[in-house]
């Protein structure tokens, strides 16, 4: 008698539940930019290509910030260019800027789906924008405006949501502040993000309802989750019981904070498809693709996937469990 | 300036949780007995000792199997007379009987905590338990009828109570009717394990109704998640949900099934911890213990946890994330 294929068993869904969800996958971007082994154009470009082709809706494929700061992001016009050549419509892919000059980078390839990085937190404003949590406004200000005009769509990540490594618990007003603020400004959806990834369900839920008391429809949000401590599914699950329809997350949980205090990053595509296929959620996406896509990735990237999905399913040699 | 503590923020609840909920960490016996590596008496009598320090209320110690099915467990007399002789109160620790053989040595010992362990399939009691899923009850019978008569409690596992490796999906009115059989016996508890890892949360919530609606009380029920796929914590947030309030779980989640898809085991009892007092859920546990029991454990069992929170907790260097 042999093992058979995973018995994941038939659906079933909890009382409440959307019928679809939108995985937005950050892992070209977010994820590649976190890790540290240089990836080259080629291997983005096909990278993107399966995500696409496994059925993902919405890739974010790269970022126009200054080489210096992300060195390995820095092919950002190339790897366009490629995926252009492969027939890809590059303009359905998001792409994030920072400033002004990244925007003319983004506009001058065609680009028509813009994210911008804001931060929750003094601290991480000052170290990752060198400015602080007001003076954000003032720098997006241009590029939101200036993007919207060019009939681009923007996205506003509101980063360290939750917590922050050196200012310790976000009070929540804060987050649901600077997130109506990077509405105000023409964002047409914020990405709500647990950044090191110390959030529990009850501040989730919590979060999620302050935004709505603040006006913020949960139309308007997605949930981006880190699993540091293990919490990025139970988290998404949460947000998903309190109604939100769109979660970022990673190819094999590619990336994240390589250097905070562990290896795990951003919530794997494959563990979030796992959950929201076992409750009967439709995403239009084919986890096996995606998990083989994690595999192919080992190659140039090698690492072991931290996604327990992809590991499970691509163990090669399933043997029976003695007890 | 420096990253400070992981800041988990104030707790914040979900509407109808419980206030108290009992952890059954079966590391000991459930994950020992799993891992390949030999452990000594001494080491494993540390362990308990240690996580008994850490103010877990129940640690599963070790079965009363025969040595030639589990070899690591084969010290078990000298276990509980070395924790004895330091001054741990033995009678209070559960092991795992198969049999009335077992049964025996365990009275033999003075123990007063039995635990069985079912299955919901055909095929894995015949390769387990070496007979069919009635014959599992007259096997049983004496066992649990013995074991109270000399005052004992006896919680009985429902093994592979979702998916099984050989017949998939587990149809639920089986795994009810396996638990209510061995309830009938004179069981006091039912630990409901997803032995392989399979379930998701809507899976979790229909059969705790469906143990419901067959007259089985949430009390009588404790959850037994396995990560394979990583659904532990979510699974177990779904059944807290639902009104369970005994979840097993292992030390840095020692154990599993090492030879199964994934290398991923038990629910880490420090990832359930944090999930709980999130929630702000008292356990009585200390989870900075139960994380130091597992990097102690890493010397004389060589492994890297799969637990997040003790990776997370004990990286040694933690750095700013540059993002």
């Amino acid at each position: 008698m042999t093992e058979s294929a995973a018995p994941a068993g038939r659906p079933v869904s909890l009382p409440g539940l959307p019928t679809h969800v939108t995985v937005y996958e950050v892992g070209p971007r977010d994820g590649l930019q976190n890790e540290s082994v240089t990836v080259s154009t080629t291997v983005k470009a096909e990278l993107i290509g399966r995500l696409l082709a496994a059925g993902l809706p919405i890739v974010e494929a790269t970022s126009f910030v200054h080489p210096r700061w992300v060195p390995q992001l820095a092919d950002a016009e190339a790897l366009l260019e490629s995926l252009a050549a492969a027939g890809v419509e590059t303009a359905h892919l998001p792409v994030l800027v920072p400033n002004e000059r990244g925007l003319d980078r983004a506009l001058d390839r065609g680009c028509r789906h813009i994210a911008i990085f804001g931060s929750a937190t003094e601290t991480f404003a000052r170290r990752n924008l060198n400015c602080g949590v007001e003076e954000q406004f003032a720098m997006f200000a241009p590029v939101v405006a200036r993007a919207r005009e060019a009939g681009c769509t923007v996205r506003a990540y509101v980063s360290m949501a939750f917590g922050d490594p050196w200012e310790g618990e976000v009070p929540l007003a804060q987050a649901v502040l600077v997130g109506q603020r990077l509405l105000e400004l023409g964002a047409g959806q914020l990405s709500v993000g647990d950044t090191i990834g110390v959030a529990t369900a009850g501040q989730v839920a919590r979060l999620i309802e302050g935004f709505d008391a603040a006006g913020v429809r949960r139309e308007q949000l997605a949930m981006h989750f880190h699993d540091t401590y293990g919490q990025a599914l139970s988290n998404a699950l949460t947000a998903l019981r309190e109604g939100i329809t769109t979660f970022d997350a990673s190819a094999g949980g590619l990336g994240g904070c390589p250097y905070a205090r562990s290896a795990t990053g951003n919530l794997a595509t494959e563990d979030l498809l796992y959950l929201l296929h076992g409750l009967g959620i439709e995403t239009g996406v084919d986890l096996a693709a995606v998990a083989a896509t994690t595999r192919w990735l080992e190659s140039p990237l090698p690492r072991p996937t931290p996604s327990r999905v992809a590991r499970a399913l691509l163990a090669e040699s399933p043997a029976e469990c003695p007890i």
